[in-house]
């Protein structure tokens, strides 16, 4: 990217030691990580009716005892991640707690699931936000794929920009929809105790139009689970807090957990009180918020602050994807570039990957938000499972103060989550969930085979203990170098390599000339004696027109002891003034330096003739 | 392409020794080249009766006379180019004749025309053979430009074999079509002749629709015009003929006019008297041959004939688009590249540039005939007009025998095209003959800045005469080389750079440490003393993390008296044993020899380190 482009974009570049000032205040890292947990009350009271009335209006009845069951799930859970963060101040995600704790294995698999989540995180927030705005301009509708896109590209921009100052873009949005849906659920409470009634639309079903099984429970159970992703966000980033850390963490987690459960069982109530039904199209929030505040202005602002928070849900897996994605790659399991970062500090390629990766899903599954929630929890709930069992085995191993009462709460953490996986598991199987049981163990069998190269590499590469004098001269100084000049036309680019061959110290030098024509080999020697150039020339005749192959054959029957004799080909080249004019010129030499390089002991080298050289002005 | 696969796609290499079996016999000739003027015969009748019938079907009375005049104008056109085969028996495209005798921008203007009607007729001829499968198998309606472009790409494999192979290929068809619309045009006229009536159907047209006008005639004369593209095949390809090649193809060419002519004029003869009528869902050949054959053997044989003929009418510009694009590039007007000849020594890189060009048409005029039909005779006529008048300059200058009578014909030839040219292009311009004169100028702009670019670069890399001395050692003998590794790593890499670098003779070196960390240039320091390495160690803080900015600052701070003076840049690297493992390494390095390449006398030096090495082996 031009510099320019990228400093408009991206801002200056941050120094290493602006890093420690990069941090979150509790209630920017409030809005920043529990935007998406915040979210999915947006559609989750919506997924448990959507199952329910499948067995007609009489089920929904059902809706406020399960959400109160998910209510005391988030609790466990919550209360089980505050014991995780105390115990890892560092940022103890899923992936860390489970590998120190587990072994790798179940480690990696917390990893796969969390990085999987994170994914879907972004394709179905986005999916849903873009179908807030679509909902609200239908005309949008043909264009909600690259309405999609283009939010998911922004995102992208505004993470590349550093985290601090995301933050405080998203704090808004995420404030404005807790006083706004908070206002709703207390104004539509009040009003069903005061006996007023909310007025709300029939939508045609009937009172029992199937038969109520366990099954269809464990469904809406399962659906309405989707509340619970994005819980564990806030252990996983202790290290965004201020210091101290991990007591920030904590005290944030618990504002979030307080809310989320407000929210969600609130909603769920005031939903069952006034007797709403889902539709397919309108959402069970608009019709409450109109039902409670009119069709005014509160109502367009709290559509406005739905579709907000839906958009920047996402950006809880732009903080979180790339930062996880770190840690693996420090462990040698993912490509080291995810390890690094950029001119912002920011892991800036764990944020591209991630934006490519969502966009991808985003084209595939044509921002279908509904196509997209099945294969939701299923990685949340396997990471909740993986590190409270952890948490576990670590108490059981450190005997901390009141490790009993933490292996109490970390053990019905680990219980019941692993219950609620199985039960997502065989309820979301055929709709979607078997993808991510798919796709998990694939990726951790690239996280190994990943690790594998990483080792083997560097076992190959380590210097060994008691191999000082690998870099004394002495044990080379009877190595030597075969100096191969690549001659492609008689001009100032063999000037120039020539002048440089003579500045190297050469156990011999020759040239070799290909002659794909059968007649230009004649004229190239009769040059070399015009010109009384000492180095010999040697033709080699290439009558199927080969240029690449011929030279190897030559290169590799040069006699050498072995192949830490080096043999330098050298390449004359010549530097365009203009990029454009690369075009014009044949790729030969590209594909010779490709060939050459895994030639061992040879080396290529570019010699490079500028146009606008002074060696071009010396000698004109 | 991996070698297996070019193996079975394109067969074994050719020996240059073998070029010149590649020639072809007359029957072959008239195959290869005449395609393209043949298969006209199969829309350009057509084309004349929808612009009469415009004025009513009374209007249809002068379809005859003005094939006629066509008729006369090919005579004219086709005994102008015996006279350029005469002169030019080494290939008289109109390129070559305009730029010898006219000078170079009128070349320029026919090579430009050229290379424009050559993708024009692939791009025609592919879509009006895709409607003929489409118009017979109606369920493939929908995949029409897949076909085409499928098509395209057979027939680009077909060329890339070599020239000798796809005539064998194609003269089958050419032929079938020759003998079935011959015994069309005979059977329909002796049945006219003695009193039989053609059942055609009728199309509702009314007898006077409209008013002719002369612009009307003018308009059906320039569509029939369609019928002549490709009449200059035969002269520009004369090297591809057997010896004697200058004979053969004026016989050849003489043949092809003939049998143009009578099929051409023979069916629009049949088109009058049968009264046939235009329609947009029948062509007139297959509504003919249905009234003269019936809907029997005979009518699918000709109309398989007519759909095959149509597809391989496009094989005339792969043989010719890539010649003329060589003796342009040879000449310095385009790209080098399409000068050389490939495994099978035919213009591969020509080849493939026709294919991109004509399936990026076909996509854009989504494989629609009609709409690129009125793009199409200007590029001919155009050239023909520069052909004609740079055969007269050609005979006023070398007064050979007969040279009196050659310019009469060739003036009446250029006099008739000129006029021609003019009609068309007024007639047409607003349905697209707008387009190519636009185009034609960009393309000659483009072919001079191509030519001051190559002419630019050799100026400045040529050797003067009386310069003998450039290569003489003495004159390099003070140049330095100072030698920088970059050090990335502490590894076997390194030692391996470390040795070569030992074997360069270096006027000073220093290694190089780039420390994004701010902690990890401590620790190389630490090794470097260690390991006690007598190259001096600079370590280079870079806070912002930048790695390839400090490298080029401090390169470029290196004291030397001018930028003759080489600075040899040793980058360690290594070679993993598989493809795959690359993407697992980042590309720093690349990235640092592209800076590199672009520094006046930096010479950047890979040093390959072999994880399968004998040097891994020995050391371990």
């Amino acid at each position: 990217m031009p510099g320019r482009l990228k400093q408009v974009l991206l801002g200056d570049p941050l120094h290493n030691k602006e890093s420690a000032h990069q941090r979150l205040s509790n209630p920017v890292a409030l809005a920043v990580f529990s935007s998406d947990a915040l979210s999915s009350v947006a559609y989750a009271t919506e997924e448990i009716l959507l199952v329910l009335v499948l067995a007609g209006t009489a089920a929904l009845e059902l809706a406020l005892p399960i959400a109160a069951g998910i209510g005391l799930l988030l609790l466990v859970v919550a209360t089980s991640y505050r014991q995780t963060i105390k115990a890892y101040p560092s940022g103890g995600g899923a992936y860390i707690v489970a590998k120190e704790n587990l072994g790798t294995y179940p480690g990696l698999v917390a990893g796969a699931s969390l990085l999987v989540d994170y994914t879907l995180t972004v394709a179905v927030s986005i999916s849903a936000g873009t179908s807030a705005i679509t909902s609200a301009f239908p005309t949008l509708m043909p264009y909600r794929v690259e309405i999609a896109v283009a939010l998911t590209v922004l995102l992208a921009l505004a993470n590349l920009r550093g985290v601090r100052e995301s933050g405080a873009l998203f704090a808004g949005p995420t404030y404005l929809f807790i006083i706004m849906l908070g206002a709703l659920v207390i104004t539509g409470l009040v009003k069903v105790a005061l006996g007023m009634t909310i007025e709300v639309p029939a939508h045609g079903y009937e009172s029992a139009a199937g038969t109520l099984t366990l099954f269809l429970l464990l469904r809406a159970f399962a659906s309405g689970c989707t509340a619970m992703t994005g819980v564990e966000a806030i252990a996983n980033g202790v290290q965004a807090f201020r210091q101290p850390e991990a007591r920030n963490a904590r005290t944030t987690l618990s504002w979030m957990a307080g809310i989320l459960l407000f929210l969600f069982v609130g909603t769920t109530a005031l939903a069952q009180f006034s007797g709403v039904q889902p539709s397919h199209t309108e959402t069970v929030i608009s019709q409450l918020a109109r039902g409670v505040f009119g069709s005014g202005v509160l109502y367009f602002l709290l559509q406005v602050a739905t579709a907000a928070i839906l958009v920047i849900a996402a950006n809880t897996s732009y903080a979180d994807f790339p930062r996880l994605a770190s840690f693996m790659a420090s462990d040698g399991f993912l490509p080291k570039q995810l390890r690094e970062r950029g001119r912002r500090l920011v892991h800036s390629n764990g944020i591209l990957l991630l934006t490519a990766v969502a966009i991808l899903l985003l084209i595939v599954f044509r921002g279908d938000t509904h196509r997209l929630i099945p294969l939701y929890a299923i990685g949340v709930f396997t990471s909740f499972t993986l590190s409270q069992s952890g948490m576990v085995v670590h108490w059981l191993r450190s005997r901390d103060e009141g490790w009993r009462s933490s292996i109490a709460v970390n053990g019905l953490g680990a219980l019941t989550t692993a219950v609620v996986l199985v039960v997502i598991a065989i309820a979301k199987f055929s709709q979607g969930a078997w993808i991510v049981l798919l796709v998990v163990p694939v990726l951790v069998a690239y996280f190994a085979w990943v690790k594998r190269h990483y080792t083997k590499v560097e076992l190959r590469l380590r210097i060994a203990k008691g191999d000082p004098d690998v870099l004394d001269p002495a044990t080379h100084e009877d190595l030597h170098n075969h100096v191969v000049i690549l001659v492609g036309a008689f001009d100032r680019r063999l000037v120039r390599a020539i002048q440089y061959a003579r500045t190297l110290r050469a156990d011999s030098m020759e040239a070799i000339y290909v002659d794909i024509t059968g007649t230009q080999g004649e004229k190239m020697r009769r040059k070399w004696a015009e010109y009384r150039i000492e180095i010999p020339l040697t033709v080699i005749d290439s009558p199927y027109r080969e240029i690449i192959d011929p030279i190897l054959r030559h290169i590799r029957r040069i006699p050498r002891p072995d192949r830490d004799h080096a043999i330098t080909v050298i390449i004359p080249e010549f530097v365009p003034e203009d990029r454009v004019d690369f075009l014009l010129h044949d790729q030969t030499a590209f594909w010779i330096k490709q060939a050459l390089f895994v030639e061992p002991g040879v080396i290529a080298v570019d010699v490079p003739y500028h146009l606008s050289s002074d060696l071009a002005r010396n000698t004109e």
